[in-house]
């Protein structure tokens, strides 16, 4: 089986990077905070707190980063992937990063013969956790059937957009957009219904329950209608970089996207009024005030 | 069995009118076009010309018109239901009207010692026909359990919003606003896809196979990605009239709504290109006009 | 010389008047408040308070007031100026109102033989008084000629728009969007700025004396740097009426106007924050929340 | 008398450097086109082709480059400013470029014991050569006091907005969102008079003799008027880093700003309908096509 180097265990990366230490892979891994090596090293893995050791020799390095600067700082440099992954190796990018990184990145590893397979991931911790993540992928086409066991071990289905390395990536921005639409959506239908003294929590049990019978709008529905947002299921501080990422994509590819603008002026205004730590879906917070209901 | 009258034999009167014929009840049902007359009274139900008889010595009377103007031309007037209905009646407003007129025509109905129930729909015609429709209903209590088994054999469920009379009709303006803020997601996800050489129909089946894995997506997504506006299922220029109702009601009740002013400023713009027939969904032409795509 | 009646003495008729009455008009006024009436008989004019009297065979009938609503009030019934009126009078109406109400009341008029003339003004009360207004007028050319006289009499200055009688308040209408879209800019670059610990007023100092040299940028330049909204040159419970009127233009003529849709948003917000009675540019205060300096 | 160097001769920077040589200094010119080097060869000035000898034993740098990626070219690297100026020389940026490259600029031309004055400038290239440019500075005293003759020979005002050396900028960032603002309110304005078939010309003449008397409303609500966009003053090209300067400042100091974000939506919307070339208050056709004007 192949060896797998996984870099990046935070609380995404962790689950993930059990479930494939469960599936049998012999596993490398790195992270900064040693706390988080010496757990998958309880598990069997093998732990590093030297990135360039952990990839030496590896068939397949996950990096799984909150950011593009956290991916550039294990990519580039003396130390970094690019400069240490074995040739032929396949560098699989889970993080939910800027397609331009991508496609920046594609061209070092192509220089030093690696492959590059974009695979961001859509779920939260708990699912990830409970192997129930989508995963989306693009890249180059044999390396992609090459890891597709590997991604299998982490999720519960695999999404192929392509030979275009970036493709997922901007799939992963277009799927959280379609998710904070959602949560503007409701958080203007509630404050309307609230305000003329309609409950909020009846309206989401009929709409999920009829048009919109599906998790996602019962999950956030109700987080939104009982405004339960602590603890974040996902913090308003961390979705400002996948609403930025949005409007980046907006601009660079000149596609105008007005619930976007939206979004990153609630962002903007939640941060200011000190809810980077709430649910991203706190945002509806603001429509409420706008509307005089706070 | 209860008498009932219905008016209005339009394209979702009609396939109503059926069910409730079917049902078993006595109807009277009356329409400006003699043919739809005509078809219901070759099914069973009388058929009448002059509003005034139709809906003397009738329990219950169901209006389901296109808009405020032809609900209030039916109820008022020397020829109309308030003048006309018999004491202790029971009126059912099924069309989509603003929460103003309802309000305003309980008082009329109350006077003349009538009860109004309001009811809204969710469906279109095929669903109407198949006995599929979801319905909200507000108002009266007891009024509302006299009309309960009339509304179920009209739809496959029945939501009560309690005794504001209007408020179903805030649910209906509601639930319409969540539908027009998945098409413009949708649209702006789309354009955004379209534009770095992704295809729109894989990110729909991607999308709806998994968070958005509901049929309002699936067939919405449909059509976008497929941009086939037509024939119509709803079309433009009917649905004008309910984002302008959104916008009213966004403007009472001093809730601000951006994704409502983005949705009238893509219906009046759509209108402008002579788009009226077409699907509403067809606003999704303007994002990619805009994002120079067409 | 001209008899002329001049209905409604709030805080702009009232000044309008005196100057109509320095300028030798025999002036009928009319006013539901007794003492302002009182105040313009020692100066010399007629009061009424039984507004058919007012008029009786008077050639120019004046009216401003605050709204649609008090303009249709004196226009309509059996006391009003359309019954009333005597044949080829001619009415000016110098209210800010819609052009819905100017056209519907210009058939009611030509039906009597009277004449109608719409010609709203721009200023506030103390312009007024100063004979500093700006006006624009509209509607039948010999009616026009007629009163020239009159309105030179109240203002610095007549624009003539053309036949249609409603031009002039759409121009109207157009002219507060102008300054109201000038305060939202200086809203939006202040916040800019102060959140950068730039001083605000330096901002406007350098403006008004290179670029925006004008007094009514240096007014509300000053107004918005300082903060300083009370006591308010006109109120933001008024102004909404104007923007009210913005937004229904752009609906009924079908023109996309994004800035109005920001101004709505910012005035419903602004009166769900109890600021009814500051003036209309602490429309500001909304931006400067938004960006987490207050 | 002072010898400075001037860096870029482009279409405002010709005009600047000859004011400078007209006042007699002794200057220095750079720039990569030859033909304009001759030009001010050809008037007295001293012509570079290598950028290190143009600066050597210069006591003033001024840049006038088009944008960052041009500024930071003739910054850093081995023949660069920052490199080869001599100590205490004071570097004049007039360009208009992001606060942050100015703030990183300071803190290399401190290493190097340089100055970094930041001066960016208002006027198009008739007012540069008519001497007729306003100008904002700020940056160290010592250093604004030792160059306050030079900025003087080259427009007619310099207003000081303090010691942090990028405040010029936000201020040159802001004067032109006022001006772009007033394009966009100017545009809406006219779109709804003439939906209505009400003059254009009419209402600029109107609002450009009482309300906004002043050059830059009569000059822009002209050309806006006649759409008389060809040739531009400013390209819609050039203005595009602009806006999207203004966003960038919007969103790192998180102020929301939503008329930046309806002009960026237009200047992408009028690039990909291939109006580069034209003048950037061509904008306007959005407006004029989303109302169906054209």
């Amino acid at each position: 089986m192949k060896k797998v180097a996984f870099i990046g265990l935070g609380s995404m990366g962790m689950p993930m990077a059990k479930n494939l230490q469960s599936a049998g892979y012999q596993l490398h891994v790195f992270n900064r905070t040693t706390s988080k090596v010496n757990e998958m090293e309880s598990l069997g893995a093998q732990g590093f707190t030297v990135l360039k050791e952990a990839i030496k020799d590896v068939d397949v390095i996950i990096t799984m980063l909150s950011n593009d600067e956290a991916l550039k700082s294990v990519c580039y440099g003396s130390e970094g992937i690019i400069e240490n992954a074995k040739k032929d190796a396949i560098h699989i990018s889970m993080s939910t990063v800027s397609p331009e990184l991508i496609e920046e990145l594609l061209k070092a590893h192509n220089k030093n013969q690696h492959f590059l397979v974009s695979a961001p991931v859509f779920g939260r911790p708990e699912a990830a956790l409970a192997k129930k993540l989508w995963m989306v992928v693009s890249g180059d086409p044999i390396a992609k059937e090459g890891i597709n066991n590997v991604l299998e071990a982490m999720g519960q289905g695999v999404f192929d957009f392509g030979e275009q390395v970036s493709a997922a990536n901007l799939i992963k921005i277009a799927g959280n957009f379609m998710i904070l639409s959602m949560v503007e959506a409701l958080s203007e239908s509630m404050a309307l219904l609230e305000k003329n003294h309609i409950s909020r929590q009846q309206f989401v049990d009929f709409i999920t329950t009829t048009l919109f019978n599906v998790p996602i709008y019962q999950n956030y529905g109700k987080i939104i209608a009982q405004r339960n947002y602590e603890p974040a299921g996902f913090k308003l501080e961390l979705g400002l970089k996948d609403v930025n990422l949005m409007h980046l994509a907006s601009d660079r590819a000149r596609v105008p996207m007005p619930i976007v603008d939206i979004l990153l002026s609630k962002f903007m205004i939640s941060l200011e009024k000190n809810r980077a730590s709430l649910d991203w879906s706190a945002i509806e917070l603001v429509t409420a005030e706008n509307a005089g209901l706070r």
